[in-house]
């Protein structure tokens, strides 16, 4: 018998191709890209470079659409620690209506500045996979994983004033939520239609992302 | 069937590559060097290399930056009995915020002289790992190995009086905590945001270390 290896964050019925980003300076100097698929190492490269771009040309704020099933856990740790280790805010969008964060999609949502989702998205399902060498896969339930996630996961909520119990409970019970429950119980900061209503949101919590007096672009 | 053979103490989702060692000389005579990678035989070079280099120069402490998802467990005894063996205090710091040290990071933060972590930073899920030829991993479960090393690891702790309890669970329940906790039961000796203000932290059990009248620069 052979044992189940790689570990991803995924829901195991999508399996999209990478096909996913695109980084762009809209006028205002906000980044815009799109997480619109499996997360990969390719994906962690795009955030890692939109976090750079967007400091040195002194962008207001780098938004991250996600619209995702999940991903490659290591990728998903280098995101979130792109997105720790930034000079700019960076929020990340559950966006259009009807998308999913699901699996490391809600990690990353958890991990960034701002959280945000549009009406009708629901992020969750956050258990770790093991796949096979021959591409097989089942849930992984050893504890040195998921007592390891949880922490991290539960850490990366009390770093931005999350709720830390739902946060765990992605993990450990696959919880779900839409939008609403999500604003309700304190995962995400605002719910928005669109990326014009959001960027014109103003962060009330600013000092605690960055010290400054505004957080996103007015 | 094939048997699990190497052991390793690694967060099994995490595979980045090695290629973490930086080992520099400030001014202040301080050695600092960083694992932020997989730990394998090069890292545990590595590490012997700055004890004797930071010895040569009369340097007056290494700092080793932890941000790992663990590594190799027979490089993990290297680097644990080069610290124990160094003529220079050895301070072991999970740095930056959100960093973590896991598995075998955990352990050489426990077998360091001074422990020392950042905020919102975590370490834990100790128990070892074995891999097929075919690079599956599944936890070791055999109380050869776990015995063995939860009493290396409590000695570990008891030589340097940190919490034996917390020490063994790291391995046998895959513990995980977070730099508060860590404090509170007497894991680390000291929170600190950054290098610099952990430099200046003035370690107070120091005749417990070397029986110099201080271990740490000022």
């Amino acid at each position: 018998m052979y044992k189940h290896t790689p570990v991803a964050l995924l829901i195991l019925f999508s399996f999209f191709s990478t096909n996913l980003c695109c980084v762009e300076a809209s006028n205002s100097s906000v980044i815009i890209m799109e997480i619109g698929d499996t997360i990969t190492a390719a994906t962690a490269d795009l955030v890692e470079e939109a976090v750079r771009h967007g400091e040195e040309v002194g962008a207001e704020a780098l938004v991250i659409i996600l619209d995702t099933p999940g991903g490659q856990l290591d990728s998903t740790f280098k995101i979130i620690d792109a997105i720790e280790r930034s000079n700019l805010p960076v929020v990340s969008f559950v966006y259009p209506k009807g998308a999913k964060a699901w699996s490391a999609g809600t990690l990353i949502l958890i991990g960034s500045h701002v959280a945000a989702m549009a009406p009708h998205t629901i992020i969750g399902s956050a258990q770790p996979v093991s796949y096979s060498p021959f591409g097989e896969s089942e849930p992984v339930t050893e504890s040195k994983v998921l007592n390891a996630l949880s922490q991290f996961i539960t850490e990366r909520a009390r770093m931005y004033g999350r709720n830390e119990t739902a946060a765990r409970l992605f993990i450990t019970e696959n919880l779900n939520l839409n939008n609403d429950d999500a604003l309700r119980l304190n995962i995400i900061d605002v719910q928005a239609s669109d990326i014009s209503s959001l960027l014109s949101w103003k962060c009330t919590r600013c000092d605690q992302i960055f010290n400054r007096p505004a957080c996103l672009p007015k």
